[in-house]
């Protein structure tokens, strides 16, 4: 087990390979930043892109009882009067009569008081107000006007919209139940104390399926939803003991559930929640049925019943998945090089799925026209296929080193053999090096889109 | 040339099909929708991501000088100062101070008095007030206090963290004049008077490409950009003779543009604007120099010179972009049926790229289980290759009718010759239809994969 200094180190070192290689930068960063939002750069882009697309090829594409929903992220105020949100959908908050700074009441103990940061408010003997509560939504007004009914919000989850077009759903795709509607996009949360690098942040990104189904099957169905989902995580490169399982007591699950389990990821800076399999019961769509006077209901043609559905929500963090994934790829291992000297290589061990490029493409050198020819014949053979990035400057060795930082699976190194200098039999094959093994094999230009391709699955 | 009351009908038609079929949905709909927004359905959920990936694979992924960046909707308020966008992004607004309607004061002749709705205010004889700025960027607040310093925006175009950002990424990418940083995602504007269904909408998703150069490259690169963004147009289906280029006239481009075009479609309700190709020159890049006192400069190598680069932009509408394709995609047919009867087909003609779903499966009969053990083989042989509808209700032609009215451009239907009761010839082959020509061809299911999947791309 890593110590906590240990811990905060690796953590140190992760967010600063995000900056430099362009996973992740802080958004505004030159204005001086915007306090828990984010910007994916140039690489955390593609892992975004991959992530999200696998999830909607596992829980959308290949499965007949799940479609999508692509939500506005601005909301009606009685989509979230009805839901409770606007009632209940708060943390309560001290201040501090003396340096006014504002804590999560329930988090007295674990925060800084920005007057003597090694001490908590608790241990400084801070002068704390009585808790209040604060909605963590976000607000603006919608229209010419800003006076009450204008007010919108931001939405605080995509399942919201899932509920209030569930009837449209129905009535449009002739699903039976149990049958789920599906939808990834952005949510946000005026978190007070955004920390652990993305972890905690105001705009982040859900992918979250409600799965209706009949009161019976409720409680059967949450627990079939934990097991599918970790498998997912172990398909994306998250071994099973780095995964946890919170079974959610009474008393503090959300308002609307009566389960949750929350699967957790061994963090460097703790073990935290990743996604929330939480069984909804029936309580969001008998909401919205009551505030807006239409019943949602679900006419069963075999029993000739009707009845409010009830539904079991797999509701996963994007950007917290996203940082397990950065977090469990990287790895320093040391090495001997060339010389017999001692290096460390720095290696994102992403499984190939999630990994940003999947080939780099090197002509050994970069002032030989014929190498640098065939290396842009192959980019353009597996441009199409995969994200490929193209690299003609340093040694080789040093190119490797540069693709292993970032997590590439395979590179692909155009040398004299490749063009036929040492006898017709090499011609038109190129050495392919895998980034955990460091093995290398010589693969023909025209099988790579199949060689590289069936390991990228 | 249709007549005004022919497009109404058909956009009427067009709307009424996307709410009937699940392509697009009003935003809480069931609390009487929230002006402005709108959630994509199952169907056009799936035709958003088609076109989201086929963009960014053509601009992201198949180029070696264009990168992506996933930037926050929220924003610095610094930021948009310093663009410009809070001191300019304003529409002229009048009030009537008889019916208390507000108009644009730039489109009171387009607009109907809520009173008098046959004329518009000026036939009306509305007694207006002078014209004020209303600014167009929805406000919030964010973290824990509420006063001016906390307020942050929802970004009114992708394109500023793109700018913002462009120290880190040419850093982190090492990219040399000229390349571009893509962004596919949200933005926000709060048009006093959204209309055309989703064409001018309060929430809607851009996909936007600032191509970095140097300025004596702007006026040229803005040109190669239009034409390689019309040939994006009729890749997914959009004929060159529905679109039309406006070279935007001086005095009434952006702030920032010194030369735009407009790629216009001939949409039902009129000719309007799909995307602008603007040369924005270096403006952006050097407001946020000046305005963060941190100049955002460019090295070239060669000459060794420091400068501000310029910047072209072409910058699509999702939405307006889906919007074109489902009313080019729209069309009626006369048919006479088995029985002599004459009947319609409404045919959705999509490019099968876009289409959301890509082959209909079908048992001949329901009742059958070899043919429909058979079929759902079949599917779970495509479902991972693409997004496939299995159904086994009503007779085939109907079924046909239905996936016609959504674009499928392929019907496979497993019927007793595939489960091999009229010979072995025909065992294991499948019925396909074409969705235009309606033609049918017997393909053997090993070779479905390929045979669909070469006509998608």
């Amino acid at each position: 087990m890593a110590s906590d200094s240990e811990r905060n180190e690796r953590m140190e070192k992760i967010v600063s390979l995000c900056k430099r290689r362009g996973f992740i930068f802080q958004s505004a960063e030159m204005y001086g930043g915007l306090n828990g939002c984010w910007d994916y750069g140039p690489l955390g882009a593609e892992i975004k892109r991959n992530l999200k697309n696998y999830w909607w090829q596992k829980n959308v594409i290949e499965r007949d009882d799940i479609v999508g929903l692509d939500g506005s992220i601005l909301t009606h105020q009685k989509v979230l009067k009805a839901s409770g949100h606007i009632g209940g959908f708060s943390d309560p908050m001290v201040d501090c009569r003396t340096c006014k700074a504002r804590f999560r009441a329930d988090q007295v103990c674990e925060q800084k008081c920005p007057e003597k940061p090694s001490k908590s408010p608790e241990e400084n003997a801070c002068d704390l107000t009585q808790p209040r509560e604060f909605n963590l939504m976000f607000s603006t007004h919608v229209g010419a006007s800003s006076d009450e009914g204008s007010v919108a919000y931001l939405r605080p989850e995509t399942a919201q919209s899932i509920f209030v077009q569930f009837k449209n759903v129905l009535e449009t795709t002739r699903q039976k139940l149990p049958f789920g509607i599906a939808q990834i996009g952005k949510a946000f949360r005026n978190e007070i104390n955004p920390r652990n690098f993305t972890f905690r942040s105001r705009e982040f990104e859900q992918m979250e399926i409600e799965f209706f189904c009949r009161a019976e099957d409720g409680l059967r169905l949450t627990d079939e939803w934990l097991e599918r989902r970790i498998g997912f995580y172990e398909e994306i490169g998250i071994p099973r003991d780095k995964l946890h399982i919170l079974d959610v007591p009474d008393g503090e699950r959300a308002h609307y559930s009566s389960k949750t389990y929350d699967i957790e990821y061994d963090f460097p800076f703790g073990i935290q929640e990743l996604e929330g399999v939480a069984y909804r019961t029936d309580y969001d769509l008998r909401k919205h049925g009551e505030a807006s006077g239409k019943p949602i209901e679900y006419f069963d043609e075999q029993s000739k019943e009707k009845f409010v559905p009830h539904v079991v929500e797999p509701s996963a963090g994007c950007d917290r998945t996203i940082l397990a994934l950065i977090c469990e790829a990287y790895d320093e291992e040391s090495l001997t090089n060339d010389k017999g000297k001692e290096e460390t290589r720095i290696v994102m061990r992403f499984d190939p799925k999630i990994a940003p490029v999947k080939c780099g493409v090197f002509p050994l050198l970069k002032n030989k026209p014929e190498l640098v020819a065939k290396a842009k014949e192959v980019k353009a053979l597996l441009a199409p296929l995969m994200n490929v990035f193209y690299d003609e400057s340093a040694a080789v060795g040093r190119r490797y080193r540069r693709q292993d930082e970032i997590g590439t699976p395979f590179c692909a190194t155009i040398d004299f053999d490749t063009i036929g200098e040492n006898g017709p039999e090499l011609a038109d094959t190129v050495t392919v090096r895998e980034r955990d093994s460091m093995a290398q094999e010589r693969v023909k230009i025209e099988q790579l889109p199949a060689y590289i391709g069936g390991k990228l699955v």
